[in-house]
């Protein structure tokens, strides 16, 4: 057993190291179908480790139907059903497209996604555009003709200006807009105020130079000025470029990926690359908005845990007591939450500091083996969604650890084989 | 001398329901002859209270002969110097003209300030616009051709398009900037980085639909999305505002100024209206840029202090965690510092509020009296500046707090002439 723990330490030292070493950079804002690897036309991504099309009833089903007429795979949602059960439009979960999605997730071939690169490697993550703070969004299952008509415009207008201020300014180097928003109260998850304001001042004047100050740029102007959230989407497109750098390395027991379907919860692996680790979704500690109860919400899928994988949101609660009604119920257990994160994570990150904490690096690379040594869960900041659609609130989410002691055993079992010459690579 | 303590707390309680029923707001940016109350051609304002003019020997001195350099009151640093002598310039403290000022605090005729206005009352603060980062300012005490050059465009580009703004919008309401700053990690003394973020959303698009997209445009959005600290002089010219609604109530200890010159500090109540209580200078425990030294620095005014007057900067050290290397040195003691700070206030503000205190408002209304019975001073955060000219760094400055007790007693002794129908109203 101790070769197997000396290798799973320098195995997890060398996936953290190259997390670590990651330089996001924005560099783009293009459609899914020419920024996503295996993408297709007819290729509707959702959250999650993935189900079977009849599985999914509630907010995600809702929206891979939306997603579909949207693209005009069908002209009705039955025919959008019909053409789902046969397969002919496929359902694939966005971490094997090197995208994450924010609740239902769903991202279809036109919606235009961030792209993150990590220069030196090339690793890439994507994620599709905030969509606004309408409670009515695809993002929590709702499709009608104004979510429609944001979808478009989001195409049209606001996509394409992104790109066109993205690609005159050169990029948007990502890591520095966490260090500075980490010291202003966001944890990067539930509260993306702060980055949201430094990213807009980065932004306007490159999307002035390349779009001329025309109506439609002072609309996208004053979209991205006014919606907080807006960084949230940038911010997990960033956490899927890091993450995926430590995609698969043998021995190794970092988490990889954490992601909610409607009925699971699952994780990844950095030592069993594409595998998934399920567990029923537990209960989601949630405030909700004003005439809200807790049966008026479901759970409809959620990827922006990516975030909590990189050391954001619940790991860097000490960064953003603004949040603690949602969050901890107060300052003092957002900072326990914080410090407890480090007992089941792997190191702190040398940038991104929480000033409370003497500028402490926040907890950085969760380690599954710890999870399930300690018993101790990941902490997730992470929003509420309505059961017939919309946004209803956010809260905290402590996942089940099982996934973790599972994914860690799978690691080891890999290992030994591969120390026993039974297995050259372990198989993902 | 229970009838004593009586009308203090009556009037205490009348002079911060007053500051509290201020609503600052930003109307507009004009030149300080047009806009100051008492203002001339020929007088320079300068911080603190007053000195001889002989008596200016350090940045003040330079920064007021600068001023008439600038104004081309003289045409040479002797002959200005000769006209100030003469009293045919005249110096004048900024708080006496409702204006505050930075540093120096030198503000002359044709300098834009900022106006914030509380409609109800017509009470009014100003304060010059902010100077930018550079090192070299006459906020500082440094005149060059450099500094005129700034100047000359703050004057011509920056105060026009900042005025042709406030006015297409209608004004913009500090308040909720301050609330929401004070979310984001921002004291609104030392550190405006939020502040200025959040007044950067709401201004770009007034200031472009305004002005139009010229290069003038963007060199002014430029400046407002460059400089984390341009926020300041609006939030002490809304101090000022705040702390004039009480300028002049009798019997009240509440604090309404204070304020350095090179050589002394000194403090205002309600109940004393304009007279001074002055202190020598405290020295101010500064972290300095790298490789400045203490005797590298030196004292040469300061009004910014109108910030703690109204429960922010110091007092707010609790909001602020990123000024822990300036201030306190840790968390821990930045809260400790905010918690003392309630021991000599007389309210807690209701809007603006304090995350890590359980979104406890501000301590506000400094209650001199309070201040000489417990011994606590006010804990003020403030710049430090180059003996040569020149921003050196930050820091926490204690002042003494003999002008509190003294002023505590003038206004005891003020009213004791009141109840005993030897006054009708206090002369200040």
């Amino acid at each position: 057993m101790s070769g197997l723990t000396e290798i799973r330490a320098a195995a997890n030292q060398a996936a953290v190291t190259r997390m670590l070493a990651t330089d996001p950079v924005l560099v783009d804002v293009v459609p899914a179908l020419h920024a996503l690897p295996g993408m297709t036309t007819h290729t509707i991504l959702t959250s999650g480790a993935p189900l079977a099309w009849s599985e999914y009833q509630g907010g995600q089903r809702r929206a891979i139907l939306g997603a579909a007429l949207y693209e005009g795979l069908a002209a009705t949602t039955e025919e959008a059903d019909a053409l789902l059960a046969a397969g002919e439009i496929v359902v694939k979960p966005c971490h094997d497209h090197a995208c994450v999605g924010s609740v239902t997730g769903v991202t279809s071939a036109s919606m235009p996604v961030w792209v993150v690169e990590d220069r030196a490697t090339g690793t890439r993550g994507h994620c599709v555009l905030y969509e606004g703070s309408d409670r009515e969004r695809l993002t929590y299952g709702v499709w009608n003709a104004t979510v429609r008509q944001k979808l478009l415009w989001i195409r049209e207008v606001l996509g394409p200006q992104l790109s066109a201020a993205l690609r005159i300014c050169g990029g948007v180097s990502v890591s520095p807009i966490i260090r500075r928003a980490l010291g202003m109260g966001d944890d990067l998850h539930s509260r993306n105020t702060a980055a949201s304001a430094v990213l807009f001042q980065q932004l306007f004047d490159p999307i002035l130079e390349a779009n001329g100050l025309t109506s439609k740029t002072r609309e996208v102007l004053a979209f991205l000025s006014r919606n907080d959230l807006f960084f949230l989407h940038a911010a997990m497109a960033t956490g899927k470029c890091i993450a995926d750098s430590a995609f698969d390395v043998t021995g190794s027991t970092i988490v990889t990926a954490m992601a909610l379907s409607e009925k699971e919860f699952a994780i990844r692996t950095a030592g069993t690359g594409s595998r998934w680790f399920r567990a029923p979704i537990p209960p989601l500690r949630a405030r909700l908005f004003a005439g809200l109860r807790d049966e008026d919400t479901a759970f409809m899928g959620g990827e922006s845990l990516i975030t909590e994988t990189v050391g954001l949101g619940g790991l860097a609660a000490a960064a953003a007591f603004s949040l603690q009604d949602y969050s901890g119920g107060s300052a003092d257990e957002m900072v326990k939450i914080t410090k407890s994160m480090y007992q089941i994570t792997n190191s702190v990150h040398p940038l991104w500091k929480i000033p409370y904490l003497g500028f402490k690096g926040v907890p950085f690379g969760i380690d599954a083996a710890k999870v399930a040594s300690t018993g101790v869960a990941p902490r997730v900041h992470m929003g509420a969604a309505l059961r017939e659609g919309g946004h209803a609130g956010a809260g905290l989410l402590i996942p089940p650890t099982e996934p973790f002691r599972e994914a860690a055993e799978m690691v080891d079992r890999l290992t030994t084989e591969v120390i026993g010459g039974r297995r050259r690579v372990p198989s993902a």
